[in-house]
């Protein structure tokens, strides 16, 4: 299982009650934290999220509104004696961030942090469960958009066909593994007649920041769902273009391009206080659309 | 005039819905802010306090729970064009702390803004009608309060006096700045016979963290509002001394030695969900004491 809860969706200036960005996606090992901007915590507290839960924080860039909550997260998990590692990936002068910070207040964290600096594309973070590939998006300073992938999940044993074909217990768990049978008369039992095929894996896509940019289309391609920012309103293309944002009709068009399962929408601008106008005109190029508002829970 | 605005009265770890460290000075001049917990720039709006008023920010340590909303508030100012100057008084640390956040976004503030290191204590700041002086407190790391007094007012004209002992309007100004009046017979008119004393210039202090410090008094005695901080109960007093902190007994204690106007306590710690205890047990040694709620506007 995979769920996306929405923590902040503003871009730039808290306004309206609306905070910077933040997202938790809850997997089935552990909750990952994208982005972290201020106040982070304590929307986690407002929609009950234990700080505890988080073993990997992905942020994306170094501007404010993605990740001024993040020290204030590090040193509460320090206060509140945190035990378990935990992973943060970012750029690399974000280190360099923490730490001087931490130096200033005559701090150590007193569980281990492993720092990981963003680079090329690839992959980044593994658990059981789950795989984790960065991929470079356009911005005005060096930015990284996240692919969250559940892993194929296994073939699940029938036991009522393993039984009826008089298949010994000892051979269930090579079963598992994809092994066909073979009989003491030689005849081949193919796996595929004795195993279920499992849930497809599902996956989720975080853009970022980023100018309209068709080529993100080839990484996010098919994915259960779609993060993408849509700071403007279609009329604000031009504004969007110089500010390296995107549009609701640019965020919905890649969506499209890419076959996604379903679009979510955020980072809104500061100047705008209704948000349903977003949600219209991203839903005339991809229905599928929902606002990323906060406190909503979206299973993926 | 000088009223205080509580913006956040917690310690360490927002808790209950307590956010860390933050208030706001009005002045006849300007606002002040005194710490800049995460999430001031929130409080801010949410107790409709402009940002803009804004003329002088004062960081007392560098204790994430005193200054991590600083950033945010600088950063979102700038992308509000303000253009007044900003003057910030803090740690020098906290010059290279903002600066290497500022780097790393590629950002310059649109504004001018002043730093200014604490150091030893004496004067650090002068407005039309106040004045601000520093002093250290003894807390883990350097930190500092501040003591906020309005300079003394001029006597007023007592027009009615003036006009019956027949001075000419010609010297009214000089009588503004305290002279005396000699008429053409040679008679002397003392000043405080066609004047009347204005108000008493009031005071603030903030005293920041820090450890119970009877060398304290001598600062911040006779202030009109006292801001002392009481992390602890009276019972955890062991605990409070280790972690550089204060009980309610230790800071009415110094209130009561002090002979100031009036106690405010706050910095609770995040152990605490109800804050009663610490108002009853305050009281018990200086009864003018009132709790920093948050939102709370106390006129000096």
């Amino acid at each position: 299982m995979l769920a996306l809860t929405i923590l902040g969706n503003n871009s730039a200036i808290p306004a309206f009650g609306r905070n910077p960005t933040s997202q938790i996606l809850q997997t089935a090992d552990d909750f990952f934290l994208i982005d972290c901007g201020e106040g982070t915590q304590l929307q986690m507290s407002r929609y009950k999220i234990r700080r505890s839960k988080i073993s990997h924080i992905f942020i994306s860039h170094l501007h404010g509104d993605h990740y001024f909550g993040l020290i204030g997260l590090l040193t509460s998990m320090s206060l509140l004696n945190r035990t378990q590692d935990l992973h943060l990936h970012g750029p690399a002068l974000l280190k360099q961030i923490l730490d001087v910070q931490l130096e200033a207040a005559a701090s150590t964290l007193c569980y281990k942090l492993h720092f990981h600096p963003l680079g090329e594309n690839g992959k980044i973070a593994e658990t059981h469960k789950m795989e984790v590939h960065s991929f470079r998006v356009k911005h005005r300073i060096d930015c990284w958009g996240f692919l969250f992938g559940e892993k194929k999940n296994p073939r699940k044993l029938d036991i009522e066909r393993a039984v009826a074909y008089e298949i010994p217990s000892s051979f269930y768990e090579s079963l598992q593994k994809g092994m066909d049978y073979k009989t003491k008369k030689g005849t081949i039992i193919p796996n595929e007649e004795v195993t279920i095929a499992a849930s497809l894996p599902k996956s989720y896509a975080y853009c970022a920041d980023t100018i309209f940019d068709p080529e993100l289309c080839n990484i996010v391609k098919g994915v259960s769902l779609l993060y993408h920012e849509a700071t403007y309103l279609k009329d604000q293309e031009e504004r969007a273009a110089a500010r390296f944002h995107s549009t609701t009709y640019q965020a919905a068009e890649i969506a499209r391009r890419s076959g996604v399962g379903k679009l979510l929408i955020g980072h809104f601008s500061s100047k705008y206080e209704s948000l349903e106008p977003f949600l219209q005109e991203a839903k005339e190029i991809f229905p599928q659309t929902e606002l990323a508002l906060e406190g909503a829970c979206f299973s993926i």
